[in-house]
């Protein structure tokens, strides 16, 4: 088990209150990728309107005729804007969803290096945050991973990455190179991961089968609300019972949505609980109990090394160190481009507000843990 | 909104401790109906090995061939047996997965009569609760829920059980007639079950997909730990969103295994907490982190009715009103007949160990809860 990084580094950020405000999920379409994105004519795909707008197609039959997509999902100074507006000092910025999955191995490869280039340079032309040695950005960039790749170009890319000043770790779906995240074949990809220190940040794209949905038109929401949660947790808990964390333990995983089903389910699930050290969660779950439970979950595992039942306050605290905030920009935007982002809004209420989190803790979820993770001093 | 049940009845328990042990959440197939399924020849079916052992397959492709079946599973002396074992003092028996779901209409019409009549008197026949008016057995009664139905055989079975002196509701999966319980052809099964006072426990079978769980042979881990619980909370979300509880407001569901991943999503599925007041937990979580949360969870629809975003300590022993132990027996048994369910025990440990959860509350979850639910007093 590696030294609880946490701790050590939180004491320099817990006198500084409520700065800096992090953002560990927040993404972005480069210009390179949104250019692939016009030049498809199935989803994913961007299409001009006759009205002169662009709208973005993530999956064929989305509701509406897919969404409003303009620079907020590729210009720099509108991540900059929106991180201003909400008083977000540093964010971690990735490639949203569906990545390269829809890709050719040759085509994702050459994409995965350009984007992973181009996403370095985004950072380290930035802004630096305040008087300190850090960036307002930072990046998690991207595998090749799409079925028929091989495993060295994967690794050529998870290399790529590590030897890029400012990017941090990576994004990746559920899916793999086709089989999945609980595939051995994989095994080579966590070892470089693990021995560069990148965090991987697991995010949804496929949910469930739609049939699970019904006939009734609810929009997005069941799928969105459910089904991606859904897919989280089923990959962590595949990765859990592949044996990936027991055969590379230092791996750093970063669940967003705040592990989607796997707090509430862990206990049923109970392999989960013993792999709780190296999971992180983003704390995208818009309600204070979610997060508070989220933290009191995240805890069990130390008490179950002390052969401990009984849960303190201090358990609540102590899980919190590995909960970090994050956006989703720039997803769910509001009606104008003035007002704050209700899911952001939202989201920082929710840290505000959970019982048995002080100052330190609500710090540390605002910004300290994200800094701590990615391992980044402001001095 | 219907008066707090819960609270006025729970008053009359709160002095006994911990008795009465009540489990709404426990199986049983009925000799009517383990018939039936020795007479299949696809799953579900009951199997004979060579060896002159009976083997239950819910599901095709099963595992390990399906699992062991005897006389835990018919025989009321043996359902006795595990409740004594246990201390447990009341037990609500429902039906098992896969209910009457393969059956034609014809069938499951007067399988259905015939289960509910015979389900009566499993309870009625049986023991008398120590020296109180109530018996030791209650029962969840089923309905003919399968395609080509017609609404009037529905309501036939609901008015049966609602004329049956012991059962004091029903158990539905959630498929409905074919299109799930979000299904308008089902507001007059609806209207039935609200008007006769019956409780709905809301059961999962089907899971979902199982493409989502890969290539590698986890066993039954991620179809039971993962694909019910989803199952349920998809379930319950089409509900809230169908305006079933807008049209039906005294309609009481009561959800299994907690209701699946429902409140850790429920904030990003705000509409849940709308709904909340309608909704009842059972305890099947195993964690005490798990079962707190559940109750605090349930408890924020009254705080967002005041206008109040403040937790108080208070919200927590509420919301544990609406939640109810449970068994699941008798599936997951132990190696040998004499020793306890690790299961069983581990859920009463949970309950024991939430914080925030006094003597009142726990004694409530153990039992008072359930008499409330069901309407019955012990004097």
């Amino acid at each position: 088990m590696r030294a609880p990084l946490g701790i050590l580094n939180r004491l320099s950020f817990s006198s500084m209150s409520l700065k800096p405000l992090v953002d560990v999920h927040t993404h972005v379409y480069l210009p390179r990728y949104a250019s692939w994105l016009r030049s498809r004519s199935v989803a994913p795909k961007i299409m001009s309107t006759e009205a002169g707008e662009e709208r973005l197609l993530i999956l064929e039959n989305e509701p509406s005729g897919g969404r409003p997509v303009g620079p907020q999902y590729w210009d720099r100074q509108e991540k900059l804007r929106f991180m201003d507006l909400h008083g977000i000092d540093i964010s971690f910025v990735s490639t949203a969803n569906p990545w390269l999955d829809f890709l050719s191995a040759k085509d994702a490869h050459e994409l995965a290096l350009g984007l992973n280039s181009d996403l370095e340079e985004y950072c380290s032309t930035g802004p630096s945050y305040s008087d300190s040695v850090l960036k307002r950005l930072y990046g998690l960039g991207l595998l090749p991973l799409v079925p028929g790749i091989t495993i060295d170009a994967i690794v050529e890319a998870v290399n790529q990455i590590a030897a890029a000043p400012h990017l941090k770790g990576l994004i990746m779906g559920t899916k793999g190179i086709g089989k999945g995240l609980d595939d051995e074949a994989l095994d080579p990809v966590w070892q470089a991961i693990e021995a560069a220190g990148l965090v991987v940040f697991l995010h949804p794209h496929y949910g469930v089968d739609s049939n699970a949905w019904g006939d009734k038109d609810n929009g997005h929401v069941l799928p969105l609300a459910l089904g991606f949660p859904f897919e989280t947790t089923t990959a962590t808990a595949r990765l859990i019972l592949s044996g990936v964390f027991d055969r590379f333990p230092s791996l750093r995983i970063l669940l967003a949505h705040s592990g989607g089903a796997l707090p509430q389910l862990s206990s049923r699930l109970a392999s989960c609980i013993d792999h709780d050290p190296v999971l992180y969660f983003d704390a995208v779950a818009y309600g204070p109990e979610e997060l508070g439970f989220v933290s009191e979950v995240v805890s069990r595992s130390k008490r179950f090394e002390t052969g401990s039942t009984v849960q303190e306050e201090a358990d609540r605290r102590e899980g919190s160190q590995r909960m970090l905030f994050g956006t989703d920009h720039p997803f769910f935007p509001p009606l104008t481009s003035t007002e704050k982002w209700k899911s952001v809004v939202e989201n920082l209420e929710a840290i505000a507000s959970v019982p048995g989190w002080g100052a330190s803790e609500k710090g540390g979820v605002r910004g300290g843990n994200a800094l701590s993770l990615f391992g980044l001093q402001i001095k």
